[in-house]
């Protein structure tokens, strides 16, 4: 095993869960280490929970700006080797440039940034930086999206006609925003999240069906709603796809589906047969061909393809979740760093880390939906 | 239990699915006795079918002309109490109101025409006619379909916010038309079908929706495909739903869900909770509250109620189905008869019977996602 | 489609679950009609269930033996094919035996008799007598049982090493029969029913082992239990099985198991993959090969054997249950008693239906559960 | 947060899937830090495997004997707090003994040891020695089952009469011993083993039935079996299971259930209800009522009791998994530790921790198990 690489996370301080969540997935496997933080919106907050995390003094920052320009000046050896960005939405754009700029590996957590227009001019950023751009869509991760994937290139279900994805939670069937919920507090601000459902959920759905279809999604029609009164942004969204190629779908996306928890399923349908995929479930994977039985792959099971062998670490039965498939995503990025290091070619599984493309492609995705919506009509995902 | 009554059929000879359909159901129960039929598109076919049958040659008919005649022309004791229609949907309107005009309850196959014009003049006929129009949505049938519709109406998840109903089939993924199956042949010529998924599985998931919630559909936003070259219908549609209220919903029909049997599955979310049901495992009706467990209602099991028990023969765990769905239609028509019969009210389950309206809203619903997916539009529900 | 055949019915009048459920069964198909009935244990209740279910006058008997003695004298053409006997476990020997004796093909309801002795005594007069005695181990028409036993023949989940079969319901979980519950008193009446989870169940358990294995099971170690306080007769039971060959088992059935429904299951494991059915599902058979994905069969879908196929009536996707099943045994019954009246070999899913010989060994299994229980040693089953 | 603990890890080196597991486990919360190790049981393949997980080479040790010595004499910063033993079977008594007379709090992995006098010994020792001994039986660790044992306490199903416990795997259901492979070799040697399936699987699935329903198992009667031709050790067991107060029950363990993968399922009938959960979907746990609906508990779901709650990590529908469960374990190990080093009382979850009786009724229940088999009778579990 090689020394694991070190990374410095902006935002994510003591109480925000995907914080917590980036560092247990990125350390989970032993190939990263935390070294350097400013883990919160104030001074005050940050240093705070630096400190609550052991992080040194010196590596504890007040201030992203601050943090940027200190560890960049580290020498090679304590230097970070990657930034993961993990504030609200609004600043994911000039904080992801700014740790480009400063010659850094860059996470940034999903959706990309607020707009379509900051998204290009980030992506525009990554290319000329040399550095890496990872957004995590992290159900990407898991293993049996990855054998999906696979299945769906190699023919498995022949040539996808309908796709039929959802998102649904109810988390916010109601105000917890008025109520104070710190989490649902900035994601219900239209001028600090962008959009609401769409952004926090919808871009998760679009990226997953891209993900596994490879197809490209030409023009939405969508209904977006926010159902909750007083709500300033979508907690709702239907939307029909259309794919370059031909192939059509069904996007649901609901924050407001009392009763659910994070119920995000795929199904894919093409001439030769089906996939259907549950996050809920996620170790199991099941094919319907047109003829035969129904088949169910299992994670680490009989029939694991090498990208989806190459993302468990459990023999079958001994269930994986979110954690791990988060980790799969870092583990990705590790390898891509480690193999630009090294003047290799990553491993095949690293190939697979979301970049700048999917993550402007998901806010085309909003924008064109919020589009749509205002227009009743088909609206071109640009 | 009272004498069983008598019934006529048109339509469903040898080698029709649903005329046997109709024929176990109606008869399940001991509630009803064929003794009449026109079982087939020619003559030949026709007599041969009701031989097969076993009716006497004299109740054995070669047209439906004749045969509405000839059972009209019988005195009280043997004449019909009623007639079921399962001919093609093409000839639904002419036939049943001949047999109402012969003074006939009617009984009809969903969809109730082939066009919203026709159902239209079919439900004055019925309304003029003094006799009851019913039109076999068999999916209301479920014992658990009319549990979740209760538990609606009493205030169980609050109010209604969202929809999504989806009913995919895998049978016409290839073009079974072109190789001669005759189910399939039918349903694939527009002419006489009208339309194609939407007119054979899209109005039961209408009708499910409507059924469940009792929620008026205001709009549409269709989006229709024939996907398998050559075919003339449609075999896909994905809709956006709007209803009087404000509530929206998605419907998903797809006869080219390859791998896919007969899934019909609706998810109601309400303010305070979800409900979802399943046909393929219809002893299972799950409620989601905003707050607590998952709870899971069984056919017959605790906690059901009074239209959901009297829909139901063997106790809770001793699995009920298709079959038994479709009798609790025929108990309903059944129970309508003999109460029109004997002056007095009709049990609650009779009121449950689809009738006109139910089927003339279906055929609006195809007309409005036929006209909307032409226009690319929201398109109201006439 | 041949005329159908008449039966009789003694036992199983208003108000008796089993006698309704056979009536459904045997009569859903159009194959049998009811002629005549003794239908219930005193004069008056049978002579009111009788004209309940519309028997003419001369076909509602008062007794069992008035029954058989009248209907025996019937000419040929109304005189009934079968009789079937739904009484309590105590008088089926009995009456059986006469019914045998007269002439008629006899349906006994399971378990067989009250004991192996009579259970011998009864496959005896059945051998002698020309006639079919058929036992309605109804689990056993379950499409995806058949197939099930016709996959273990055919060698798919190799040399058969352990199962596990359970049966737990939870309706006995208080002491109904003292509250005066009807089903249940006579049940847990030592007298009158033998065993009490043993006989009601228990025989289910054992004979859906055999029916899918095809083994001999050759001896048990039981441990018999009556949990609810005051109850004579078993409510539990929990028994090692060996078998013939060296397969091994456990065996579990359960009247007490609060909060279970009517949950039969059977997992048969072999050398190269292993079978599991669910009575409470009982539309999908699964199949876990030893290598590759789990697959799951479908009633009338893919990969359906023959005895599966000839015992369904609807396309996949259209869920079958319990009567369905219940009057797959009819199907076979008189396919049976036609077959021998015409002098011909009957249909393949017609040998499957159980017989005296699988009725003999249920008696033997409960009682060798009962010596075990009481020896606490491994004890052949005779 | 605090400094994390440190600990050393006997056994487990690269290729086994125990000790990377255990390390994981110990370190996905950054509650501890492996510091030392003797990861091999040759000197070569422990210093290898210790480089290739980057252990100083003054930490990382040839032989475990040497390893005590040194790590003992460490000063208290660098000194570990615990040592993990991941040993085959066979040593387990010998080295755990020798660390904790080396002043070591020490994790042994299940089972305990190789025979019941062994752990005798063992518990012996570490009773006197002041220092925690934790067994890791870590299907505890799983939160719904943390939730289940709380459950069963507070009532929620009564008084339990009767367990049904199944621990299937079909991974050995071929002699993969005689073909080399590594894990299952020492499995398959009885002298290193002890017992074969008993110890894999059964200890897990007697320990999960005592720490779930609190019951006390007072005697087994067992039949074990090796259906792998040349297998020298049990593959399979059968037991029916008597408790203190009268509750019986049937474990079932199974390693050459073909198909099956990790398949460890518990239930448990109250005179109220039944909890039902399976360790391949742990998210879920289903409570059945004796009147009323089924009820689905999900991990950190509504109704989360505190011991459940305070071993999780994510909101409900975000799926944790086997990797989540076994940290617990260890999260309970670092608590305890830590209370007893800050002279507090630990955490509630912290007491749930598996120690020296457990791991000595687990021994004695094989023992139990392996004797009643050989006696065909009722054997007392000492």
């Amino acid at each position: 095993m090689n020394a694991p690489l070190r990374f410095g996370m902006i935002g994510g301080g003591a109480g925000a869960f995907i914080g917590a969540v980036h560092r247990t997935a990125a350390t989970m496997d032993g190939l990263a280490v935390l070294v350097a933080g400013c883990l919160g919106s104030t001074p005050e907050r940050a240093l705070a929970s630096g400190r609550a995390l052991g992080l040194p003094a010196d590596r504890n920052h007040a201030t992203w700006r601050d943090m940027l320009k200190a560890e960049a000046a580290m020498p090679a050896g304590p230097r970070p080797d990657f930034i993961t960005i993990v504030t609200p939405n609004e600043s994911h754009a000039e904080i992801a440039a700014a740790s480009l700029r400063a010659g850094f590996h860059t996470v940034v957590d999903k959706p990309m940034t607020r707009t379509a227009a900051e998204a290009a001019e980030l992506a525009h950023v990554a290319s000329s930086s040399g550095r890496l751009l990872a957004v995590t869509y992290n159900y990407t991760g898991y293993p049996l999206v990855r054998q999906a994937a696979q299945m769906v290139r190699s023919g498995e279900i022949g040539v996808v006609r309908k796709v039929v994805v959802e998102y649904h939670q109810g988390w916010l069937a109601t105000d917890l925003a008025a109520e104070g919920q710190k989490q649902a507090a900035w994601r219900a601000d239209p001028a600090r999240a962008g959009a609401g459902a769409l952004g926090d959920i919808g871009t998760h759905a679009e990226n997953l069906v891209s993900f596994v279809t490879g197809l490209r999604l030409a023009s939405v029609l969508a209904d977006v709603t926010a159902f909750v009164p007083g709500r300033r942004v979508d907690d709702d969204a239907s939307v029909l796809l259309r794919f370059d190629g031909g192939a059509k779908g069904v996007l649901s996306v609901c924050q407001v589906a009392a009763g659910e928890e994070n119920n995000l399923t795929l199904r894919v349908y093409g001439t030769e047969g089906s996939l259907a995929w549950r996050q809920e479930n996620p170790n199991e994977l099941v094919l319907s061909p047109r003829e035969g039985q129904r088949r169910v792959f299992t994670r680490a099971g009989a029939g694991s393809l090498d990208t989806a062998r190459a993302s468990t670490r459990l023999p079958p039965g001994h269930p994986e979740g979110f954690f791990e498939a988060f980790a799969n995503v870092y583990r990705g990025i590790v390898e891509r760093i480690a193999a630009q290091r090294d003047g290799r070619p990553p491993a095949d599984h690293a190939l697979l880390v979301p970049g700048p493309a999917e993550g402007l492609r998901g806010m085309r995705f909003i924008e064109a939906c919020l589009a749509s919506a205002q227009a009743s009509r088909w609206t071109v995902v640009g």
